[in-house]
């Protein structure tokens, strides 16, 4: 069922547009995924996410394992059915959430053990368990358990965490070709931290294992931006060139304009949901907070010539009212803008590259945003 | 441009139904009025509103005077290109919320001063300050201003207020005749608490000025329903029958069909969205509450058969999943879902009037809703 082609590629940079085939569809790549964290993206309906332009989304494992739980997600036969999305869905592995959100995790060879951030109950995650609750999920692009790690963490620290999950990937790898290789598609995920020639290590022992895709994981865990760049640059042409390669929980526009640059085919991030939600709305001359006084009588819209629902239909005075009036439609309205406009900008690029524009659409959008 | 016609009554109850004419365009009767407080009616989209068979809908001119204030909606010539609603939108008085709402009112024959319960900024309304904001706000169908009580006032204070909101009207009606008969409809509204007596003197002070429709205020303040339909029951009659008749604040399912049969043919109440909010869901069987744990596991709609969005897409266990989490879609879903109920009953009314089947309706309405 999965597949992957690059149809074009920049002759000056690493850029790449590409198709990927999924159990429910059709991917246009570079591709940026909205994270759908609880069985929903944040305020957003699935027609409004279609509307915006939205091909595949995300579903966080640790998540929905906590809540509603596989149980309730088996009745539906998966995620799709349950939250009423028909198009493809990634499930990441749970692997960051429990380092970020659970409590007193621990890890070992077999897996990790780890307490909800909801209840405290105790809970254990192994390799296999996170594939068979990607499994129930649904999942088209099912990801590796990985043992994520802080930024501040030494040379051997991270060497233990990369051996152990280039363990847990062919674990993985195992369990998803009994269970689910018909399917979906499994993705590895490249750890190493900060350490390049750790980061080409992990690359060495996952290609041995042989995925259908690759992910950069551990970035964007508080290292500075030149850093994270830096990484990317060095490790997205060790992985398999004919493969997707995806970098997780990345960014900024300016870093996903970067990161196509290097050769990234695929995204997620929480930066234009959440940030939509804290008034905080991105366009191509730069971004702007619509709380902000000067909005007040501002009659036009976020984005002039923008054609999302938000900009068609109501004004910068009229969303800085309900904003600041603590209304509901508030987050929605931003987050309909801020999706679009993701949206909108991996299409420029993509048609950028198809055309061999890259550089010169990624100078121009540079000059915009700074303007 | 405002104008009213009894099409139908029933020949065993007061019910009637009618077609209502205004600057935004014509609305059936009955009607039952979503609350937009603040320029929205909270969660749903005014594509969602007009799916679900919204007509009309009540802005609350306190709530848009203090936020975002009328030299803000004034760039937009009003509040229906403000917040993108293109119907009939009529505007409240201001005269419930400063009682029930503001900080230190005080009433005089001038008006009344009050402190705003966002920010304690003083403020003096009135009554032709409320015409001219409603002016402002492009109201379709603009109220008198009127002194609310609360139920326990006697009957003394009682007489003083209904002869303060006598006065009122006048002056309201002086304003309004001046600056907007042309474009809107002005409503009187009949107060005299509890006391059969005082509102019949308050029916007859206001049909002395003559006003485009009647409304029954000072209810849904805290007194007992057999009083509130027994007020309503004496009230109704008294009013001009070739007029609409709108009974402001309420209510339940049940509420809106009991005075249905006694005449009434407007109805605004917070109770669909509030309610919905608060995960309680309205079907023609009982109520529900969406949080209680058997739902867990129920892959049903809300309603089996409802043709809203919410039921034609969702079910119970989705529903109570995003309610439990506190997702942002559960909001608008709920109230989507009760909205449309609202909607679907009142033209389940209408139809009913229309075949003078009002009171074989009414026994099935209430037969299943106590299922």
């Amino acid at each position: 069922m999965f597949n992957f082609k690059i149809e074009s590629e920049s002759r000056n940079t690493r850029a790449r547009a590409g198709l990927l085939q999924t159990s429910h569809g059709r991917i246009k790549t570079p591709v940026f995924m909205p994270v759908g964290t609880l069985g929903t993206v944040k305020s957003l309906s699935p027609e409004e996410l279609l509307d915006a332009g939205a091909q595949v989304i995300l579903g966080n494992t640790y998540h929905l394992y906590l809540r509603p739980g596989c149980e309730v997600i088996n009745l539906f036969h998966g995620l799709h059915k349950f939250m009423h999305w028909e198009k493809p869905i990634l499930t990441d592995s749970g692997g960051f959430q429990i380092f970020s959100l659970a409590k007193l995790s621990k890890v070992t060879d077999e897996g990790v053990t780890f307490q909800s951030h909801i209840d405290g109950s105790s809970h254990a995650l192994t390799p296999e368990k996170s594939i068979e609750i990607q499994i129930c999920l649904g999942s088209d692009i099912v990801m590796c358990l990985d043992q994520c790690i802080e930024y501040s963490f030494d040379r051997d620290k991270t060497k233990d965490a990369l051996d152990r999950t280039t363990c847990w990937a062919k674990k993985c790898k195992n369990i998803w070709t009994e269970k689910a290789q018909n399917k979906s598609a499994l993705f590895g995920i490249v750890q190493g931290g900060v350490f390049k020639d750790l980061r080409e290590i992990s690359v060495a022992g996952l290609v041995e294992i042989d995925f259908s895709g690759y992910a950069l994981g551990g970035l964007s865990v508080g290292e500075p931006k030149d850093i994270m760049l830096e990484i990317a640059e060095s490790t997205l042409p060790m992985l398999p060139h004919l493969k997707p390669k995806y970098v997780m929980g990345v960014g900024t526009p300016e870093d996903l304009v970067d990161l196509v640059a290097l050769g990234a085919d695929m995204f997620d991030c929480v930066i234009p949901t959440r940030n939509a939600r804290n008034g905080q709305m991105f366009t191509e001359r730069g971004t702007i907070n619509i709380c902000n006084s000067r909005f007040k009588h501002d009659t036009a819209p976020v984005e002039s010539g923008c054609a999302c629902y938000t900009c068609r239909h109501y004004s910068r005075a009229y969303l800085r009212h309900l904003y600041m009036a603590k209304e509901l439609l508030a987050y929605r309205l931003n987050t309909i803008h801020n999706i679009h406009y993701y949206m909108k900008l991996m299409e420029q690029m993509r048609s950028a590259i198809q055309k061999d524009e890259f550089e010169i659409f990624r100078k121009k959008f540079i000059e915009k945003r700074m303007s």
